[in-house]
C-alpha cells in the first residue's frame, strides 16, 4: 500500500503532533502515517544512499540519562542522513548531582538552538516533563518500563514490510513483559492497528493486569506458537535473576527460547523478531537468529527509516508555515 | 548601535588578532567588533537557522583538560552552523602521563589538520603557552582561575542587547571572585567599555588585591543592590566549603543569594545574569531565576552567536589574504 | 612520480580489494596505487583545504576494541573531509559481556548502514573475521601485534615524500620489534617496493625468527646508524618493564636512544621517523625529535592523506560500477 494509494483513498492527513511520547498518544491513522513516511527512507545495504537536505540546519541531541549505543546510534544516524547536526549529552549522574535540576538542563541544553531533543531516562514521563517545559520538539527514546515508541514503530514498521499489513495478524511478545517498555509500544501500536496480541513469559514477569490493554495473557511458549504470525523476542535482563523474578537462565531457555525444534511448531510463515542485542542462546538459538525467519537486522535498518520518518514529520510541525 | 552606524562614526576597524586569549588583551575597539559581529548571527529560538559556510572545509578542535559540557558543546555547536567539522579531545590524565608533553599533544592533534584550537586547562597561561607554539588559531575556554574570555564577552554581549549600551553602567559581580576566571574576563572586558565594575562577595572570596584592576569592592549585596543596573551571579563551587572559604551553604545564601526580597532593592530595570549552571536557592531563587529580570538562558544562547563572531574573525585573520 | 607519469608507463591498474587488512595482502602495485593516490590528498598546513565530495552521503565507523586518540581522529577527519559522516563505537568490554557477540556487534552497527568499518581489536585477525562476516568495507586500524597497515602505509609515503624513491634504501627499525604491528606492516610494505630493512633492539624485544620476513637482525643501533637511510623509532611500552622484557628504562635509552651524538654517526640525509605519540628522552632526545631530520609532524600530517586514499579506493570497489 503506498503513499499515494493512501492518499486517493484516504482524505488528506495531517500531522499535528509536535512531540512523540508514546504509541499510547497516537491515533491509528498517526501511526500509519510515519509507516508510509518511513517507505520513502528505507534502502537496501549496497544502494547508494544519497543525503537528504530536509534537516540541514536543524541541530538534534540525544540526551540520554541511561546508557545506550544503538538506539542513540540510530538516531544520530538519522538525523545526519537528513543533513541535521546531532549532539549526544549523556549526563553523569554526578553532574546532575551538582545542583542543577533536569529541567535546568534540558533547558540550557536547548537554549543552544537544539531543534529535537530525543530523551532517554530510568524514570517513567521524564520526556513528557520535558516536553511541557521545552520550545523544542521531544522524542521518547525509553522512559523507565513506559515506552519506547521508535522501537515499536520499527518492529512494527517490519512487520508490515513482510506480512503487507497488520490488521489481523497475531502477534506474540515473548519474555520479561513486566519490565519492558519494549512490549508495551508493541502492544499499544499493534492493538490500534488491528492486530491480536498475545504475551507471553513466566508468571513473574507477566503481570496479569496487563490484560486491561486489551492482550491475551499465556505462560506456554508452546501453546501460542502455532497461532502466531509474528514472534517477538524480547531481551532477558539478567540482572532480574538477582532480583528472584525467574529461577535460570536455562530455565527460561527451556521454557521460552525460539529454538529450530520449537520453530518446528510455529505457522510455516512466521516472522521472528528481537530488538536487540540479543543474548544467542537465552531467547532464541543461534541458527534461528540467523536463519530465513529472522528478521532481527533488517529491524535495525529499518530503525533508521523510521527514525527519519519521525524527524520529518515532528520538524515540519514545529516550524512556521511557508 | 548598529554595525552601519559604527562604520560610519569611525574609520574602518581591522581585526588582527589571531588568537583570542583574554579581554585583558584586548582593545574596546577590538571587544566591539566581536559584539558588532555577534549581532549578526543572533537568531531567535524558533526562527528558521540557516546553515552558514564561512568556514567550510576547517576543522575546530575542542582540547578540554578540564571536563565541561556547556562551554565544549557550544564552540561545537557554533563551528558546525558555520559549517566547520568539530571534534573533541578530552585527554585523560593518564595519557598525558605516558610521557607525552602537553605541547607535543597539541601540535600532533594540530598536524591532522586542525585550523582553530579551543583549550581549556587548569593552568593559567595554558592557552598562551600553545598560542606562542602553533600555527593554528587558539582560543582560551578557561585557564584556572586567569580568563574565560568568550564567557566575559557573551556576558557583555547580553547586557548591550538589553541596556543598548555598556558606558556607564554600573555592574555586580557577585560571589566567589577570588577563584573566577569568569569575574576577571567581566572585569577586564566591562571596564574597556567604560562600565562600573562593583565586585561582591565574602571577605574569603574577595581578595582586597583585586582592586587594583580597577573595581570596587563590596562584602554586602544589599548594599550595592540599589546602585546595579546589572548583577552577574557567579556560580558557587561547593567544593571550596570543604576548604573553609566560607562557612556554610546557608550562611552564603543569606547574604548573597538573590531572592524575592532583594530584589525588590534593586533598580526597577535590573538585569540578572549567571552563568550557569546555577545552584537554584544558592546563588538565586527559583522564581528570581526563571523571572522577568532574567537573562540567563539568553546567555546562553548568545554564547553561540559570539562564538561564532570569534571563530569567524579568528578564522579569517589566519588565512592569507585572497 | 606522478599518477599521470605512471599511467603512461604502466598498464592502467585496477583497485580491486574491498578490504585493507595488512601490508602482507598487498601486490606491491597495490601499494604504490595508495601513495600515489594520497599525493593528490597531501596539503600544506596552511593551504586552504575544500572539502570534497568523494564519500557523500557515506558512513564510516570507528570499532575500536583497544582506545585509541590519534588513529581513531585521524580517520575520523580523513572520512569527514571527504563528506563521510563518521561514528565512534568503542565498546566496553562490559557491553561485549552482556552476552552479545563480536560478529554480532559488527552485523548490527553495520545494518545501521555502514560502509566502513574501521576496527582496532587486541587479537589477530579479528578484522579478516569481520571482512569475512560483514558486507561493508573493513580497515585494519591495530589487530594485536599483527598488522596496522595505514601506519605502515604513512610511515613508507613519508619516506617516499622526502628520498623520492622506496626501492634501494636501507631503513632501520628500531625498538621493541616482538610486540609490533607496525613494524610488521612497516616490514611487509617496505620489502615488497624493494627497500633493504634492519630491525634493531634489545634481543628480548626481537625475535631471531623475524629473519624469516627478510629483514636483517641488529642488536646495536650504533653499528646500523651509519648504513640506514631512514631510521623509524617505535614507541617503547612502558608496562614491557614489568614482564622483564628490557632492565631499564635509562638502559634502554643509552643503548637505543636517537640523540645528538648518535645522529652523528648517521648518514647526512638520514631520515628519523617515529609513530607517536613518542617518550621524549627514551626513543629519542628533544633535539633530534624537533630538528632538521624528523618527520614525525609531517607522518601525522600524511596519515590524513593515506587514509583518504584508502577509503576512497576502498569505497569506489564497494560500489555497483556506474
Amino acid at each position: 500500500m503506498s503513499v499515494a494509494t493512501m492518499s486517493r483513498e484516504a482524505p488528506p492527513r495531517v500531522w499535528t503532533q509536535r512531540h512523540l511520547l508514546g504509541l499510547e498518544d497516537l491515533s491509528r491513522q498517526e501511526i500509519e502515517m510515519v509507516l508510509d513516511s518511513a517507505e520513502n527512507f528505507v534502502t537496501t545495504g549496497r544502494e547508494r544512499r544519497k543525503k537528504r537536505t530536509d534537516l540541514a540546519g536543524k541541530v538534534m541531541v540525544n540526551l540520554f540519562f541511561e546508557p545506550s549505543t544503538r538506539t542513540r546510534t540510530s538516531f544520530s544516524l538519522a538525523a545526519r542522513r537528513l543533513s541535521a547536526d546531532t549532539l549526544d549529552f549523556t549526563p553523569s549522574s554526578s553532574s546532575l548531582s551538582k545542583g542543577e535540576s533536569f529541567i535546568d538542563t534540558a533547558k540550557n541544553i536547548e537554549a543552544m538552538g537544539v531543534d529535537v531533543m530525543v530523551v532517554r531516562h530510568s524514570t517513567p514521563g521524564a520526556p513528557h516533563l520535558l516536553a511541557k517545559n521545552l520550545g523544542c520538539n521531544v522524542i521518547n527514546a525509553g522512559d523507565g518500563a513506559h515506552e519506547h515508541p521508535t522501537q515499536g514503530l520499527l518492529d512494527i514498521f517490519t512487520i508490515r514490510r513482510h506480512k503487507k499489513k497488520i490488521e489481523g495478524l497475531t502477534v506474540g511478545l515473548v519474555g520479561d513483559i513486566a519490565h519492558s517498555r519494549v512490549a508495551r509500544s508493541n502492544i499499544h501500536g499493534l492493538l490500534k492497528l488491528g492486530a491480536k496480541v498475545i504475551v507471553c513469559g513466566p508468571p513473574t514477569l507477566v503481570p496479569q493486569s496487563i490484560t486491561q490493554l486489551g492482550v491475551e495473557v499465556s505462560h506456554r511458549l508452546d501453546d501460542i506458537m502455532p497461532r502466531c504470525d509474528v514472534i517477538n523476542m524480547l531481551r532477558i535482563q539478567f540482572e532480574r535473576q538477582r532480583s528472584g523474578l525467574f529461577p535460570s537462565i536455562s530455565e527460561y531457555a527451556r521454557l521460552f527460547r525460539v529454538d529450530g525444534e520449537r520453530l518446528q511448531r510455529a505457522r510455516p510463515e512466521v516472522l521472528l523478531l528481537a530488538p536487540g542485542p540479543i543474548n544467542r542462546g537465552v531467547e532464541v538459538t543461534p541458527d534461528v537468529a540467523d536463519g530465513q525467519h529472522s528478521a532481527i537486522l533488517q529491524q535495525v535498518t529499518n530503525g533508521l527509516a523510521v527514525r527519519m520518518a519521525v524527524l520529518c514529520l515532528l520538524c515540519g510541525q514545529a516550524e512556521p508555515q511557508v
